[in-house]
């Protein structure tokens, strides 16, 4: 099984108040280069900074490395438009970093991504591919380009508290500055990512169009930002079966049906519980808190955990996190974990929506 | 485990009967990049042409990828001057690709990869890496960096008979192009690589003196071309344990006395042979004639597999090899593999020379 992350980064995701993935803004702009590290090496290795929210909620990087420590698959990062270089080795795909949404063009040339993405995923001699996504601002570009689709799908948070009424005024101000009213991309995809959208979109549609187009199984591995990717490329035409694996987070957020989500872009949706309330660590009690949700690949990682190895997961978790500098191993936690050990049939390996 | 692979390119490299890797000058250009995506994809990704040797020898890619099967170990590539691009992913070491070492300057500014090389090893959060190489010509330039740095020791071949007149011509040319007696560069390595050597050994250089100074255990998996980066290393002052893992082929060529070569640059050696007598497939045969011998990490990575495991490794290669292209699973070919699965345990996994 290979894992692809596609990495980039926009204007948008620097917009206040858009994105909880990062505390400071020298972090923010390393966020897509160090969670390509941590899922490729286990830690950053270009700078020290880990990306971590305001709140102490490690990246969801951190949970796909557990995943990927516990059950093995190979990673491919796409470099889609990253703001800073990354010690990952990464396929270049030539894209520049996305503007801010709220301008005339959000992803100047996006076929220029597009057309190298979909090469690239067309040369993949893989079954299955995952394909994840880390980019600042994500669920903003991707209700974007819903938006510019004319879909009625709303948008998740790495907040608990959804800022949505501040994206929609970001969406409603790029719309504008666009000259475009809602779904006048309809049908056209890189129309609506030129517009609204970011190159990790492109990156990820390239790649997903080309590798469904030579016979590969292709899981869009994320929340809303992979369920716009899922309208982009029902709106180009594509009637190939297409999958989301999504976390229990993305599922309980209300602004999110999955049942809808699933019936609408025909997608069949797994969705996995890693189980956090066994654990009282700072990351797991962060993402019960509603914080990140997810990103990374995370949903489609803890989809490849055989039943019964959460357990070892959510140990392994904690060891990524003390890599990261990230403590918070309460003695709780520990008996919880030993607990775990003993009996790990609790968890819940994920069910499966839709087609 | 993770196994590093520099993977470069010369115009040394194309200079007539240097190497027989690539039938073609079309297919050698491509020899590199098709080498990654071999160890990466498990098939080239960005061509359909494998690299093959005139007599039909596939790349020891194939071996590498056949090991990874049955082993399993991370892959990071390196672009240390790749003449075209490649599908596989790279850490980016902002090289150049070398020129003819005939000319006065082999490698401009290699401490320009160096000094990258250096801090990406240094970052690396790894116990142990095996670092391997694909660079078409790498012996020739080899031969170039150990006359420059005075040492006695001669180099391998990836033809069956070594055309080690032409390579020491080539080296006297470019040895007198550049102004040097043998000799000259002894204790500046980077002035060797300058004058007469290729941009693969600067990344493998930069690579090993940053993983070895923040307490990485570093193999160096190869024959000749890693005894001259071991070479380079104690020239340049290093005195931490070093190791180097190479194939039975290497150590039975004429031309390297691996006993002399572990006193001299205080090497522990690992040599571990494939068992290829125990099949008839046209790759084994070849590599049983003494062609190829070693080169994208080969040795070090038939150093992983663990005793009993060789017969799958095999039985795998011949898989590599169909997908690559490479027909030549004869009937009794198949009958000595279903026997080989029935009594593993003659497999001879390696033995160690020296300290």
């Amino acid at each position: 099984m290979r894992v692809i992350l596609a990495a980039g980064a926009t204007e948008t995701g620097l917009i206040e108040g858009i994105s909880a993935a990062g505390a400071t803004p020298a972090v923010m702009t390393a966020t897509a280069p160090a969670d390509a590290e941590i899922l490729v090496y286990g830690q950053p290795t270009t700078t020290s900074s880990t990306p971590v929210s305001p709140t102490g909620c490690p990246t969801p990087a951190a949970v796909s490395r557990a995943v990927r420590e516990v059950v093995g698959f190979d990673v491919t990062v796409l470099d889609a438009g990253m703001a800073e270089p990354t010690r990952a080795p990464t396929v270049d795909l030539g894209a520049a970093t996305g503007t801010d949404c709220r301008q005339a063009t959000a992803v100047p040339n996006p076929e220029q991504v597009f057309e190298p993405a979909r090469r690239f995923g067309s040369s993949l001699p893989d079954e299955r591919l995952l394909i994840g996504e880390t980019i600042l601002g994500g669920t903003t570009t991707a209700l974007g380009v819903i938006s510019a689709l004319g879909e009625p799908t709303s948008v998740s948070s790495s907040f608990p508290d959804n800022p949505v009424a501040r994206k929609r005024e970001v969406v409603a101000e790029g719309l504008s500055a666009s000259g475009l009213s809602l779904g006048d991309c309809a049908g056209t995809p890189l129309t609506a990512i030129e517009a609204m959208g970011d190159p990790v979109q492109a990156a990820v549609l390239g790649t997903a169009t080309g590798a469904l187009g030579s016979g590969t199984e292709v899981v869009l591995a994320g929340g809303t930002q992979m369920i716009a990717v899922a309208a982009l490329l029902r709106h180009g035409g594509l009637e190939l079966p297409l999958e989301l694996a999504t976390t229990r987070f993305v599922a309980e957020d209300p602004a999110v049906d999955l049942a809808e989500v699933s019936a609408r872009y025909e997608l069949g949706v797994t969705v996995t519980d890693p189980g956090f309330e066994h654990g009282e660590h700072v990351a797991v009690a962060r993402y019960l808190a509603g914080e990140a949700k997810e990103g990374v690949a995370m949903g489609g990682t803890l989809s490849l955990v055989p039943e019964g190895e959460m357990a070892a997961v959510r140990r392994r978790l904690v060891g990524v996190c003390a890599r990261l500098g990230i403590e918070g191993d309460t003695p709780t936690a520990r008996e919880d974990e030993s607990a775990a050990t003993k009996s790990e049939d609790w968890a819940t390996d994920g069910g499966t929506y839709g087609s």
